[in-house]
C-alpha cells in the first residue's frame, strides 16, 4: 500500500481543523482537503455566549485565523461547502457536486442541538446558540427581548443565563432536572452558582418539563410547561447535543451506544481508512470504561490531532477520557474531572467522599476566595474516582491536575502528601485538593 | 518497647506545629510538648513582605490561631521557651531550666540568615526579615527611610524589593548574580519579573559584591560595593537560608552536605528516636537524588507531618521532592517545579528544552495574560526533567501539577496530549504547558 496521499476532512471546526493541520504536517505530501458547510472556520463557538453577554465587544474578536492561513500551510480548505455522498468502497466523496477521491477520510461532522418535539417549536423566537452567523442575529434580536427562557441547565445553557441577565432580560431557567447542571455536577457544588445566578436577578424553575411553544404571527409569546407558563419572546434550546451521523451511518460505519460514532484508540472508526474525531465520536470513559460523547473543545482537538497524524500515516494513540471540565457560572467558578457523588451512586460505583472548603491564596491577602473541593475514591485503596469543585479560581488548572492524576490511577493519600507551592498571593499553605484529601484519607 | 508517649517538639514553625500536630493526632495517648523560643506560634511569616508593602493592613491578620486552641488540641505549648541541653542518651532535653523526658525527639528549628561577613554589618539598618515582631518594629522603621538596599534577589529579596518600591522608599538590589532569582531561575524566565521590578522604579545591580557596611553613630548610610556605594538607611540581608542546626549536632545526629540536618525516608535522623522536618533538614530532590534545603513553608508542612505520624508511632514515608514553586515578582507571577535550563547545564544533564508562549484564557477573553511555560526533558525518553514559567495566572497551580508530573515520570508526549479545560473565561483552547510539550517532541 503506498502511503496516503489524498486525506479528506469533513467539517471544519476544532476537530477538523486540526485533524486536517496535523495530517499535513505528518505528511506534507498529502493532499489535504477540509470540507466545511460554513462561511467560517477557526472562530471560537465557546465565545458567543460572552459576546452576547457583551463581556467581548464583539464577534469579530472569535476569529483566530483567516482562510488564507490555510492555504499557506497547504491545506485546501473549501468553505460553504456541502459533502453531499460518500462512497466508501469507491473511496470518493461529493463536494459541492464535484467527485473527490480520498485514500483516508476523517470525518468530524460535530453535533446538533435537537428543537425539542413539542408545539410551536418552529416558533421565530425558538432558537439555538451554535453557529456564529446565527448568533450575530441573535445579538440584534436580543436588544428587543424582554423575557427570555432557556430549556436546560447544561453548561451553555448556564453561560446562556448569565449572558440574558447581563443584557438585562427577565431571564427563565426551565429544567426538568432537580438542580442546575444536573447532568454533571453535585447538587452541593452547583448550590454556589445557583446562588450566583439568582443573585444575578435569573429566576430557576427545576423540576419542571416545558410543554410547548405558544406564540401569534410566527412569534414566540410564551412556554407552557407542567407548571403552567412563562412569557417569553426568546427561547434559547440548550438541550443535549445530538452527534451529528447521517455520513458516517451512510457509509455503514458504527455507531454506539451514545449515539456517537465508534472509534478505536487510533480514532479509527469500524470501516478502515475511515477516522472521525469531535463531538460526532463517542470515547471510552477512564474509570468505567462507559462511552462518553459531547465533551469540550480541546478534547475534539486533541482528537482530532490523533486521527489526523494517523490518517497522515503517522502512529499516535487517544486514550480514554478523565474529562476535566470548568467553567463560570454567575460569578462562580465550577468544574471537576471524571464524574461526581451523584452519578456514581447512579451507576452503583461505590466511593467514599472526601471534602474540603480550601482557600485559593493566604487567608490574609486580598482577593483570596474559597475553592470547595470534592474528591470521590475507592473504598479500601483510596484510588481516586473523580473530583468536582465550586470557588472563587483556580478551578480550570486543579480539573487540569485531577484530570492527570485520575489517569495515573493516583490515590488520596497520593494528593495529602503532594507537594504544593504556597506564596501568599497565588497560594494557600494548604493546597485544598490535599486537605480534601486528607479529610477523606481518615476514612479509609 | 512501649508507645511512645512522650514526645517533643523543638521548634514552633510550620514544622513543630504540624508535627506537633499530627503526633498527638496519631497517639491521643502521647504527651506531646512543643517549645519555641518565640512570643508567637501559628503565624504566617510568608505574610510580613505583604503586611510591610501595605497591601495587607496590620500584622494582627498573618496569626492564625491563638495559643489557647493548642490547649484544646491536647498539646503542651511552651512558649519564650529555650530547649538550652538535649541529652540523647537519657533521653530528656532542658527547657527554660526544667528538664523534660521523651521517648521522641522532632528537631524543627528551622533557619536563620547569616550576617555578611563584611564591616559594619552591626550597623544599625542592617537587617533581616523572618520574626514578626523585629517585623512589627521594621514597619515603624520604613516610615523613616528614604533609601533601602536588599541584599541578593532570592525570593524573599524580590518580594521585599517590591515592598520597599510599595512604601515609595528608593529600592536598589545588590546581587552578585547575573540575573534576578539566579539561584531558582532561568534568566529568561525572570526577565519580565525584572521588567516588571524596574516599572515600579526597583534599580537592580547585577554582578555585584558588597563590600561593607558605612554609617556614622552605629546607624547605616552606604552599602559600598565593589561597583561603588550606594546610600542606604536600610539593608535587608536576604541572602541563602542556612539551617539551624546546633541542637542536632549537639546531640550527633548527622548533617549533610547541604548544612541540613540527613533523615531518612520516615524524617527520622541519624539517631533512632530522633526525628526532624523543616528548614533545618536535607531531602533528597527527585530527579538527581542531590539533597536540597530551605524548600517552603508547604514542605515543612508536610515534611513535619510525616515526621509526627512516625514519632506517633505511625508509618509514613517522605518522597524526594520535585519542589513546586511560585512567587510574585513585581506584578508578574514565576514558579517552576524541579529545576531549570541553567541548573541542568551546571549539573551537566542531558536535557532538550520545551517552550512555549501560551495564554491564561481564551485569546479574546478580557483579563487574559500571557502564561509562559518551559519544560526540560531528556533527550530520547522526552521525560521531564523540570519546567519554569512567567505569566500573569495560574502559576502556582501549574507549578503543583508539573511537580506532580515528574514525580510521576510523566513525560512531553503525556503533557502534549493531556486532557484541558476549555472555558473562554478561565481556560485557553491550547493549555500552554501542552503546547510547550507538542513544541519540544518536535525535537525528540
Amino acid at each position: 500500500m503506498p502511503d496516503p496521499q489524498r486525506i479528506c476532512v469533513i467539517g471544519g471546526g476544532a476537530a477538523g481543523i486540526s485533524a486536517g493541520s496535523m495530517a499535513k504536517r505528518t505528511n506534507p505530501d498529502a493532499t489535504v482537503t477540509v470540507c466545511t458547510e460554513f462561511e467560517d472556520v477557526a472562530y471560537s463557538p465557546c465565545g458567543i455566549p460572552y459576546v452576547l453577554a457583551r463581556e467581548i465587544p464583539d464577534f469579530e474578536r472569535l476569529f483566530l485565523a483567516g482562510p488564507e492561513q490555510y492555504a499557506e500551510a497547504g491545506i485546501d480548505l473549501r468553505r460553504e461547502t456541502v459533502v453531499s455522498e460518500v462512497d466508501a468502497q469507491a473511496q470518493t466523496l461529493v463536494a459541492n457536486g464535484e467527485t473527490l477521491s480520498w485514500d483516508r477520510l476523517i470525518i468530524c461532522t460535530g453535533f446538533n442541538y435537537l428543537l425539542p418535539d413539542l408545539p410551536g417549536a418552529d416558533l421565530d423566537g425558538v432558537t439555538f446558540v451554535k453557529n456564529i452567523r446565527r448568533a450575530i442575529e441573535l445579538d440584534t434580536t436580543l436588544d428587543g427581548v424582554k423575557r427570555a427562557v432557556v430549556l436546560e441547565s447544561t453548561p451553555l445553557g448556564v453561560e446562556m443565563l448569565a449572558a440574558l441577565a447581563h443584557r438585562g432580560i427577565e431571564t427563565h431557567l426551565v429544567d426538568s432536572g432537580s438542580w442546575l447542571l444536573s447532568q454533571v455536577a453535585d447538587p452541593d457544588i452547583a448550590e454556589p452558582v445557583q446562588k450566583s445566578l439568582e443573585s444575578l436577578g435569573v429566576t430557576l424553575h427545576f423540576g419542571v418539563e416545558a410543554e410547548a411553544f405558544e406564540g401569534a404571527n410566527g412569534a414566540l409569546e410564551r412556554v407552557t410547561t407542567n407548571h403552567g407558563p412563562i412569557d417569553a419572546d426568546l427561547c434559547i434550546v440548550a438541550t443535549h447535543k445530538e452527534p451529528e451521523t447521517t455520513i458516517a451511518r451512510s457509509i455503514g460505519v458504527k455507531v454506539g451506544s451514545t449515539g456517537g460514532i465508534e472509534v478505536n484508540g487510533q480514532m479509527e472508526t469500524s470501516l478502515e481508512g475511515v477516522y472521525a474525531a469531535g463531538d460526532a465520536v463517542e470515547v471510552p470513559q477512564g474509570f468505567t470504561g462507559l462511552a462518553v460523547q459531547g465533551l469540550t473543545g480541546s478534547h475534539a482537538m486533541q482528537q482530532g490531532r490523533v486521527a489526523g497524524a494517523n490518517a497522515g500515516g503517522g502512529s499516535r494513540t487517544y486514550d480514554p477520557v478523565y474529562v476535566p471540565w470548568g467553567m463560570v457560572g454567575g460569578t462562580v467558578q465550577i468544574g471537576g474531572a471524571s464524574f461526581g457523588e451523584h452519578l456514581a451512586e447512579s451507576l452503583g460505583i461505590p466511593h467514599i467522599v472526601a471534602r474540603a472548603n480550601g482557600i485559593s491564596r493566604a487567608r490574609y491577602y486580598p482577593g483570596v476566595q474559597q475553592v470547595i473541593v470534592k474528591l470521590l475514591a475507592e473504598p479500601g485503596t483510596g484510588k481516586l474516582i473523580g473530583a468536582q469543585m465550586v470557588g472563587g479560581e483556580g478551578v480550570k488548572e486543579r480539573a487540569d491536575f485531577l484530570a492527570f492524576a485520575l489517569k495515573r490511577g493516583a490515590t488520596l493519600e497520593d494528593l495529602a502528601f503532594m507537594e504544593n507551592v504556597y506564596s501568599p498571593p497565588i497560594g494557600a499553605l494548604y493546597e485544598p485538593m490535599s486537605v480534601a484529601a486528607q479529610n477523606g484519607m481518615a476514612q479509609l
